[in-house]
């Protein structure tokens, strides 16, 4: 009936934003050494170090989240070592096994609960279960967190600055996987991304760009620097030193500049928030959570999202619930046009 | 002295070709699923069908050659396993030991010599050398050959023809490392890309775009289909799926389209042809292997190549020759300009 | 007070039985070809073939129980894989993340329940759970159970036979470690080792004989003989291939021999029964489990456990219950006396 | 026509000596905490300290060759990184890919040179090679020496010394395969333990027990303590942690009782001596090397190999000479009779 797919399901489907687009074209003109021996990861670094308020760094520039998240973590996640993080989180659900094999056998411990953030109370449980056995248990390395978490909600200030108390007091590293950062960091305002971070103790972070309107762009932010004295060899050994290291780099630089990312992330939380408010008369729908990022997650009846298919709209289907209801995922990004969240609207109503 | 600083050490230094950055740029406007699940890397595979003249392969696009090497390998390599391969080869000496970390300790069994390629006798007596304490050695699973070769040079149709039947004799597989596969090709009059690959018993061929036009672009082609059966798990846990994978099968459709592959290719080779021909008038250099592609290795006094740094010309020191002489590697690419190589020679005349 | 310890923790406190020590002393006298290659082992596999009544089978001696299950997982288990299991099995808990190592980063994905053996439902849940997002989730690969379970307690014929009903449907492999499966196997009466494990589904089962009378032998029974294809290779080169393979081989021949394996255990699991039946008298202590094998898992004060310690008796410390109470086991083996029961039950009045 | 069978070729066919059995009847009769808590291993670990005059060291008592190598070239051996030894070494050669496995991917650089030993200048020559290219090649981690090396010579303390020099210079570790330590011990008079090791620079030490009377012992000493960090959780991780360590500890201990260790070796050189002696008679043995130890390479005609082969003798069959002559090594233990000698003798003269 409707023979415009509208595709909402994730911000993956975006393509990038001009200024990046640009700065690719740019890149192009330019010769200069491969293997990240560029001008431009060099303006990188220290376009980081300004944002971040911080000389004593280490960044390396990638182009899969995936191995972004693995290269961060096998900084301090050995063969028998053990990371704890939720188990709703991306490094433990989508990304195929890699902290594992990167690691070349390390171990994911996971906490499970319905906020989708770990809490001071379960992580001190999971420790002290761990470490009551010491001696054959996997040691435990790390923590790991995602900022928006997993269910696009936000783990406050004091969250952090609590889990993080625990590292210390535990001598754990704390690792945040910033797929969608800047959303997170945009939703707190008046926040800036050093006390987002490391002013609260994040040891490093897997920054992304690529769901925020990049083309393929990630960065591994070291603050703590002992952490990336391997990394250069790991990020060599497992491919992802690419010889035209420039093009990465040049997508982080244009996305920095002039607050770009930042910008980007407001319209797509923005576009959320708009997205929710319409959707919130449809009665069959259950909002699961608070709409902190640009992600909605929806229980609905298995029928309705058959129906919503139906109307050729396409958004992520995400879990089972009880009573075989569904757990459905919208996500706006910067590029969802407010046409489109119309145009879905006045379809849905069609349902009615 | 000379101001302008000429980068003429690797075809990596290149930026890239009008048509890719405008397949790009167009990739941008489309939204499409990720993860693989678009219809330029659903395009992608029928290009290659076509051009191979093969329906049964499989394919794996990839931005990053070490990457595509090493899952290439892995499809047959396993831990207790080894690889035949020349000592020079790119796995062997500048991948920073990826290929034994895909295969979680996989062991590169290396054949020396000087003319850069494998040869049978070499093959047949490492490989009975190895069976012949069989219980204890590392079980041979193939072998991989580059083409060009790493020192420049051309495998011919004959050679590879000879050392697949060893293969098949010993049940080998036999793996292309094609990072300048195109330079080989076009350097082969009138051969078809099936013929100097699949016909004459390449198993799986890593293609290589990036040296020669492409952004980031590298395509993994499976000829034997079975050895694809694992691959998709390890490039996604080895964290080589990008999210927005169109953005590299975009770049292959456009590199393949109207034969700018080869195109480009051919640029680069006819432009090392006018380079060492220039080149051939200086006293002190002494070429070692013939120019089949758009390489060239000269041989010379180590303060000679002390004084071409400071001529600001940039060639990438190869390695150590006797009596205190280097090997020094000469590159050109479809983006050479001839201007800048008489500019080269300009300023080597300052050096007599 | 008490100046003799008496360890009642484990079954890893015991000595050899005489039979296997008088087995290990007439191997030494006997010169063999190493690494497996000697007549010893050649007769351990005749036997194993006459006990599970089985010709197509293939067997690997070993001397860890670790090394002997993350051996038989690795078998199909592969990096970007998973295996089920329960959350308190041994390969979970205990083995310092040896499957995971010897798969390269394979995943364990567990169950939790207060039973501790994996049920029917429980299964089919968890492989939907995964199959539901599979693009992402690892491979599931199979199914690992413990026969006896952690918990001491027994899965029955029909338990097994549904739990393998499922992994036939879903295609998945079905690992029993059996480091107790001798225990589990007497405590079933007129039930055949074959009834037992491959007649109901059992791809390969790791058979552990030292807690049961050897000084360190355990074997990996493969009864699905194509699971057996790589072994060879890996037990190589995780170095569990020991020079004199005949010492571990002799160990096994002599356990097996006119059954002393079921005797051992029969004594072991008759004692854990006399014990129980003694301990039922003490107020504090709370049975968890039927004993059905040679464990008792008691929960207790803290305080409790303290004492006991005091009185010089060494049992295990299991986990922590719920109320700052305690979770401890006992385990009984065939050296475990009943003098030392009777003195251990002396000792404890005095608690009261 | 000789019905008797002699195995010549390798010391690991030899059974134990008695007092290694006895040592083990005596630890069967005693209950302790089992995964290495026991007083043996405790006893062990100072038997240690005394005979190599060093307070400050770690010990792991092991079962297998292979993993004490692999193991403790694993303490500073990273997937990146490599080590270097000498082609025809053991961990090169016979091990099934251990020290890659061990290391995630870490690779062996070898030297070839017909001496067997590592030579100051190829030791040189090769860091410089791979530090010529150091940004894409393997970070070197360390060197790895056999002493015995695997041709039966023997490194002289000068030599050690000329190595360790070079290692401490580029800041490289030094391992020592010591699988026949012993008989390289012997063979120097007068030097002690801690000269022929620490003291000249040695780092770990893996020294083997099997070959020369023990069931199944072999020992990794960490005199670099540092290294040992890693070693506890790696060794658990493997599965080379038995349940009943006190065995493996037993037999060292009994090993190194009454300079038990020093007697059986000096046992087997001067077999070796005596068996040379006897053998030098005949025209078509070739002596490759002079015998330092315990073995005796000879190269002959290959028809000759099969003539002893036909005699039912067994000696080992090393490698391929020129001209289809072969090289065969003949190996004596302690336990090696003189009249078995002499038998060998008596029957080789029938070939005459």
């Amino acid at each position: 009936m409707y023979k415009r797919k509208i595709l909402i399901g994730t911000d993956t489907t975006s393509g990038m934003a001009p200024q990046i687009l640009e700065a690719i074209s740019e890149a192009s003109k330019t010769r200069t050494l491969p293997y990240g021996n560029d001008i431009f990861t060099k303006k990188c670094k220290n376009i980081i170090q300004k944002i971040f308020e911080k000389k004593d760094l280490e960044i390396i520039p990638m182009m899969s989240g995936t191995a972004s998240n693995s290269l961060a973590l096998s900084s301090f996640l050995r063969s028998y070592g053990s990371v704890i993080c939720h188990s709703n989180s991306h490094i433990n659900k989508d990304e195929g096994g890699a902290p594992e094999f990167f690691s070349g056998g390390g171990k994911l411990l996971t906490i499970s609960n319905f906020s989708g953030r770990i809490q001071v109370e379960d992580l001190i449980q999971k420790i002290e279960e761990i470490n009551f056995k010491k001696k054959m248990n996997p040691v435990i390395s790390g923590v790991s967190i995602s900022q928006l978490a997993e269910n696009g909600t936000l783990y406050s200030l004091d969250e952090i600055n609590a889990l993080s108390e625990i590292c210390k007091f535990y001598n754990l590293h704390l690792h945040m996987d910033g797929a969608r950062f800047t959303n997170a960091l945009v939703a707190q305002d008046a926040l800036s991304p050093a006390e987002a971070t490391w002013k609260i103790g994040v040891d490093c972070l897997s920054l992304g760009a690529t769901k925020n309107g990049a083309m393929a762009a990630e960065i591994i932010i070291f603050f703590n620097k002992k952490l990336a004295r391997e990394a250069k060899y790991i990020v060599k050994q497992t491919g992802h030193v690419l010889a035209k290291t420039r093009f990465v780099s040049a997508q982080l630089n244009a996305w920095f500049k002039d607050d770009l990312w930042l910008k980007l992330a407001k319209i797509a939380n923005k576009n959320a928030l708009y997205f929710r408010n319409k959707l919130s008369k449809f009665d069959d729908f259950k909002f699961l959570f608070p709409t902190q990022g640009n992600e909605l997650f929806i229980e609905m009846k298995e029928s309705t999202y058959q129906n919503i298919l139906k109307l050729n709209i396409i958004p992520n289907l995400w879990c089972k619930a009880n009573n075989d209801r569904l757990v459905v995922r919208f996500v706006t990004s910067y590029e969802t046009k407010v046409s489109d969240i119309d145009e879905i609207i006045k379809r849905l109503e069609y349902l009615s």
